[in-house]
């Protein structure tokens, strides 16, 4: 898949819908902050520090061992790109929103399947990103590490006995090493138990927050659950730690969808089915309504309601209806209210190919 | 048709859809008040009166001529309905909540298409009612007038040289006529006019109410304009000054649906599709938002939107999901939230059948 495709095609690997305990669990994430050893870190560097990285980078991913593993790597200057492609990428979740302001000196390394991606001259030298579907934490980590490694048969890392990686902001040194969660909890949010499952979380060490929206509002349900602490815990100790942390809440979760289908089905079903409703036939739609059908779509998926539509189809709709990617299919800027129109107009087609009746 | 068919089936003439200025005037009905000579009104009289005056009409209503003329008529005493089937009999415009209350001695005859009803025993002797769908207030006038006449070749009915028709209560003395309209006005509602125009209208000697709905609300924006005076003026000026009024209603909702469609067409095509993705797809509905739904979606066929509708098919759907007819399809009494499940499942079924797409 060539960079094109992947800006113009909302569907990653992470979104197929698969994976253990998929029905609470969207996507693990493992990230590793890396630097060039006798290079300053990407803000203090020159443009020939910043050439001489983005070239070391591109040689050690072109590896061919690297290749066998993730298959044919793309390398993309984000220079190449518009800004709507990179805002695309960021919406894909393959680039930070950080990496994709400044164009200048940055570039990023991607899988054909887009589960791997290598950010260069983020706040880092090295920002290496494995994204799987489902709670595969392990299973992302161990490539994560074998990613790691091979790129260390060609690169020299910054790294202290005493204090382990070297990077940018203190916050990463020591693994460098951030593991993430993307979590469905209508179930905790309509029995109103997730502010204190977020309060509990806070005291391991954890970071809770809304994947969309803004303060404590988390659009669509959805919520990203990280490690804070990198420095002074092995790797596997830190996603071991998320990985029980996920269990918990994935049968607390399932718990509350029990309990709220099984007191209030109708009016559960009746919210799963207006949404569907709602979605295939509104003719403008604002992106926070959307997540908000989007959310209950899924839990109609969750409770085996829906049989004609898929997690996959549901996670392309979520990027499929954010800004950039309209932005991209329209062709040009949109006032709000148009992208309400084309959003609602994309939404309408890809769920008429589905029975629901 | 017999009266089983009429309790069964949500239809009626009036509700075809046809006639003039059908994009907002559902139905013309006249009403005619008449009483026997020589007998006590009904609150009045005693059984053997009353015994008398259904004996008297019923032969009166198997004139040949009449039968001729309507089709053959069915005598139904209301003793023989349950409360649900007499509740369903007022739900479709053919007796009124009044006579549904009391069953003693009280009888109704239907035409076969239920254009024609006479109640017996009502507040007076004789109420003749027929009812056309369209603004055909001269058609239907002609129609009563016809009843009439060939009823009192039988009957010899209560009059006055000075004052008219008697009746029991003095405001319908004189022509014993009571015309009315029912409208469907978004377009002023929306538009906030309708408040102005109600006003106007009183002026006139009219009077205009919600056809659903309590105090200033109008579920589904239907409204009923009648005449209140009967005496001091001939039938036929009280259908041309209803009707002369009616026209200017109607050309003032025409006017705003104009505007509205042209100044807003992408939010309002977004609250009649909307309408329709509820009523689809819902599994509980209000009997209100269910009429807020059907009200929208008339809209969109009068702004010839939804080409597989009717008009037809959205008055029978109004009918369909008032409650004693729900009751009925059910078998049985139900709480409110039952009633909701039903009728979202009837509504489901009734639109199945329709492509919007």
């Amino acid at each position: 898949m060539s960079i094109k495709d992947t800006v113009n095609d909302a569907r990653s690997k992470w979104m197929e819908g698969t994976g253990a305990d998929n029905d609470v669990v969207i996507s693990s994430r493992i990230r590793l902050a890396r630097n060039l050893k006798g290079i300053p870190f990407p803000h203090f560097m020159s443009d020939a520090d910043a050439a001489n990285v983005i070239h070391a980078v591109r040689i050690a991913a072109e590896n061919t061992e690297l290749v066998k593993q993730v298959g044919a790597v793309e390398f993309t200057d984000l220079a190449e790109l518009s800004s709507t492609e990179r805002q695309i990428l960021v919406e894909k979740h393959l680039i930070s929103p950080h990496h994709a302001e400044n164009i200048k000196s940055r570039a990023v390394i991607l899988a054909p399947d887009e589960s791997v991606s290598i950010m260069i001259n983020e706040e880092d030298h090295l920002r290496i990103q494995c994204l799987q579907p489902g709670l595969e934490l392990e299973e992302t980590w161990k490539q994560a590490d074998k990613i790691d490694d091979l790129l260390e048969l060609t690169l020299d890392y910054s790294f202290s006995e005493k204090r382990g990686y070297l990077t940018a902001c203190p916050t990463n040194v020591g693994t460098g090493l951030r593991a993430s969660v993307m979590l469905h909890l209508p179930g905790l949010v309509v029995s109103k138990q997730i502010g204190q499952i977020v309060g509990a979380i806070s005291q391991l060490g954890l970071a809770v927050r809304g994947y969309y929206g803004e303060g404590t509002e988390a659009y669509g349900n959805l919520f990203q659950i990280s490690n804070q602490v990198t420095l002074g815990q092995i790797e596997s100790e830190i996603v071991e730690n998320l990985l029980s942390v996920t269990n918990q809440i994935v049968n607390q979760e399932r718990s509350s969808r029990e309990i709220i289908f099984r007191d209030n089905r109708q009016l559960l079903e009746d919210r799963i089915y207006r949404a569907i409703g709602t979605m295939r036939y509104a003719r403008m739609i604002t992106s926070q309504e959307a997540l908000k059908n989007i959310s209950d779509m899924r839990l109609g998926i969750e409770l085996g309601l829906l049989k004609g539509l898929t997690f996959e189809k549901i996670n392309e709709l979520i990027i499929l209806t954010r800004p950039a990617f309209l932005i991209k299919k329209a062709g040009q800027e949109m006032e709000a209210g148009e992208r309400d129109v084309l959003r609602a107009n994309i939404i309408r087609e890809k769920l008429s190919e589905i029975k629901f009746d």
